[in-house]
């Protein structure tokens, strides 16, 4: 039986993605079973950056707007000066050879690493399946994600 | 035997307080035994609004007047927006018929959820157990918290 | 066999540094073994006030200025108040005894807990092995992480 790992992303910055992706690809690879859970601000790594939050009133325009989603997006939790941070980040993985994170977003797919959206979160903000990116999986509540929890030997909430 | 899950909610966040409440209250339902410590600024979430901070001097003064507790004067991790983002999250969640974050604390407490304060930030910040709303357990040390978290299969950081 | 425990150091803010070496001091007393790793900002909590960033160009420059290492530099994620706060919390700490975050560190590596840094953030960042404190271990992969954390009862990201 394969060791397990389960990440919950509720950040939606681009450090903290960086170091859960990171993190996940590096358990895959060590032929480690591996969940990704995508909440709050964290459901914007796995949205499609032209995915528009849905539902009516001008609460949801202003989420659409502001909250914007795909993951090249994100901000950094710390010295985002306006996006100039990220930019240098991005600037800095490619000099040292590291991929990018809608790359590690692929790599991690591709590895067969679950990366599911909570279900809660999920209309709270206006999204739906169609939202997201073609790697996510089918989204699903805190009793699924506990259960996966409570038979794994590393659980992270990042 | 119960399985079991730990909680630290250092964050003073309503977003990562709605997490932490969240997962508790599932995986209390799952029946789980859940305990919760509340550290640094997570100790705001259990604190009475009224409930000030005690100590002389003009720095608890300060932390009095700037570190106001309560569960209903929780900021925003992102897009706080001088209050409006907590007013905006309030409502959405109101739509979609979720409980708040004050109901949450109540149901959680009901289904037998340990709330443990830190005792050594609970000092850092001149607070004592008149600061804390009924629901909130006896304060207790990081040695406590170490002896459930190693029972446990599941122990996040929030 | 001894308990084992491990600890991610994401975070470079004077709080959640306290928050962790107080949890990992604790532990360590306790007889367990405890395992830190610090990555991305976390970095800054074990490096040199005086340790430059390397690298050629201007990023790793502006990386050099800004984001500054060292233990007594951090900010706190609340209420930094261009350094007031982190100010006031050292006071505060003082007056109730509480070592500051340089001597918790001395105490972590005098019980033998290991401080890892980790080499791909380290690589990002321009830090090399004269950029660390001596308390500091030699830095180590996430597969190294994995391995540490698969092993133990308790794992935080913090």
């Amino acid at each position: 039986m394969k060791d397990k790992v389960t990440i919950v992303l509720f950040s939606g910055e681009l450090d903290k993605a960086l170091a859960a992706f990171n993190i996940a690809i590096t358990a895959a690879t060590m032929d480690m079973e591996v969940t990704m859970f995508f909440t709050f601000w964290g459901l914007n790594v796995i949205r499609k950056s032209e995915g528009s939050t849905k539902g009516k009133g001008w609460m949801r325009w202003m989420l659409k707007v502001m909250n914007r989603g795909g993951s090249q997006h994100l901000k950094l939790s710390n010295f985002n000066m306006g996006g100039l941070g990220p930019w240098m980040i991005k600037k800095l993985m490619k000099d040292i050879n590291m991929p990018q994170l809608e790359e590690m977003i692929k790599i991690t797919h591709d590895l067969g690493v679950k990366m599911l959206a909570c279900s809660t979160t999920q209309g709270l903000m206006g999204l739906d399946k169609d939202s997201f990116i073609p790697e996510a999986d089918p989204p699903c509540g805190a009793a699924t994600y506990l259960d996966k929890a409570n038979n794994a030997q590393i659980n992270l909430f990042i």
